[in-house]
């Protein structure tokens, strides 16, 4: 399934005892909606206040006979407003959404200069600015590509590599692209967005990328100074990390054959392929 | 003082005993920042679940010697998030928030068809849709310039008079415009706004043309209808009053001379004159 969220609310992705999660909510509607107890995988956990545009996470069901969009239909009904299923598709048998990952895509929002905003506080970080976007783009140049980034790792992560491919990484004017629809425009407020897209992702990487390319938006250091920080392979080297609440889950791109619909997918889909 | 809040969270403006309100949180934060009790007068009462870009809202204040910017941030940093106060200045003595308002412009949101959003539901109402904006357009005209909207005023009041001068009702296409920055563009989805502008507003006058113009959009009614609820000034002829989540007071006009610093202004701002 994909599904949005606003991570406001929530603590984050991961079940916890006594805590509202993302996943949690989702099982609650499943549990109710299919009378099963399930566990649903998202394709990673997202900290509490992050959001998501299009999670996916998979889950299987023994007893459900309807379609699967009729199942999104129902979960929506079940669901917070703040969580919202897009979409709900069979996966072939062996579909496993965090393996089967070839990459995602993550937006992190800032508002630049400005007073307090009632309406974006949820989602961007709020930096008194100004901010040279010229000097972080030319920062954001020396970590694209293939690289160790063990320096914009969280302390105590233990992945086996921390080599990724950043495919994209881009600084977006989102005032020229239209800008905000809520908040009153105030004078000075510029409305940046920085995405990122990977083969994968280490633990805050791409809040630790940020608050590096902030310090060089802010001009406490160099352009250059983003490619020693990722020469040092050491978190304390690079900027702080930037608040949960700025970052989006855009996508999360996986090959066609891992829905039961794909050709090359062997799964037996059963009664499903003769009900359509 | 020029206020933007986030309505959701708040059972309206009005101060009401154990319910959080806008009205109640702003002066709970000067009580605390200016060590004065203080009532805050609005310019109007949303309705909970409203929201505003600028509402404005006036008080006195006998022993506050800063600067009224002072005031602003010192209030900002009391708020919570969802309200803001963007601007303070020193009023004319005399100057009332309700009394003195030249007229007030209105925002009414709309999420035509597309799925559910996990971003958007705050701040529009959702219609499964198909919407035809060309009769909603023809239906608005109707309305726009003075008229008696007694039809379009909730059940139960008791205003002096029912005539306004609605001086704008425009159908604004969201999309056109740059459209949504958070949530992801399902397939099919419009996003319309409804903008009012008069001299003054009757309670719930913007949510029940808006409901009355979604009737006419919906195909239910013809366009020439909203001449005949018009006619009608009889409220159960209208459509149904729309959602209140969809609804943003944009903006409240005053004459320039309600300002402490307009010449014309006869009050006697002693020290503050000087210390300019």
């Amino acid at each position: 399934m994909t599904v949005a969220y606003d991570g406001t609310q929530y603590a984050g992705w991961q079940v916890q005892l006594r805590r509202q999660t993302v996943q949690g909510a989702l099982e609650k509607a499943i549990a109710q909606v299919a009378n099963e107890r399930v566990r649903v995988t998202g394709s990673g956990r997202t900290d509490s206040g992050v959001h998501a545009i299009a999670q996916v996470a998979s889950f299987s069901l023994s007893h459900w006979r309807a379609r699967a969009e009729d199942l999104g239909r129902a979960l929506n009904s079940k669901l917070p407003p703040d969580i919202a299923v897009s979409e709900i598709v069979d996966a072939a048998a062996d579909f496993h959404a965090i393996r089967d990952a070839l990459g995602k895509r993550y937006r992190y929002q800032l508002q630049i200069g400005g007073g307090r905003d009632a309406f974006e506080y949820r989602y961007r970080w709020h930096l008194p600015g100004p901010i040279d976007g010229a000097a972080m783009r030319l920062a954001a140049e020396q970590l694209r590509g293939l690289h160790d980034f063990a320096s914009f790792q969280a302390a105590g992560s233990d992945r086996k590599t921390t080599v990724r491919d950043v495919r994209a990484l881009e600084i977006i004017d989102q005032d020229a692209a239209g800008g905000a629809e809520q908040g009153g425009d105030g004078e000075g407020v510029k409305r940046l967005a920085i995405e990122v897209e990977a083969d994968g992702f280490l633990y805050n990487m791409v809040r630790n990328i940020v608050g590096t390319l902030v310090e060089v938006g802010r001009g406490k250091r160099d352009p250059a100074w983003a490619a020693e920080v990722l020469a040092a392979r050491d978190r304390t080297v690079a900027g702080p990390t930037a608040p949960p609440h700025g970052l989006f889950l855009l996508r999360v791109d996986y090959h066609p054959s891992c829905r039961a619909d794909h050709p090359a997918c062997q799964v037996d889909s059963g009664w499903e392929t003769e009900s359509r």
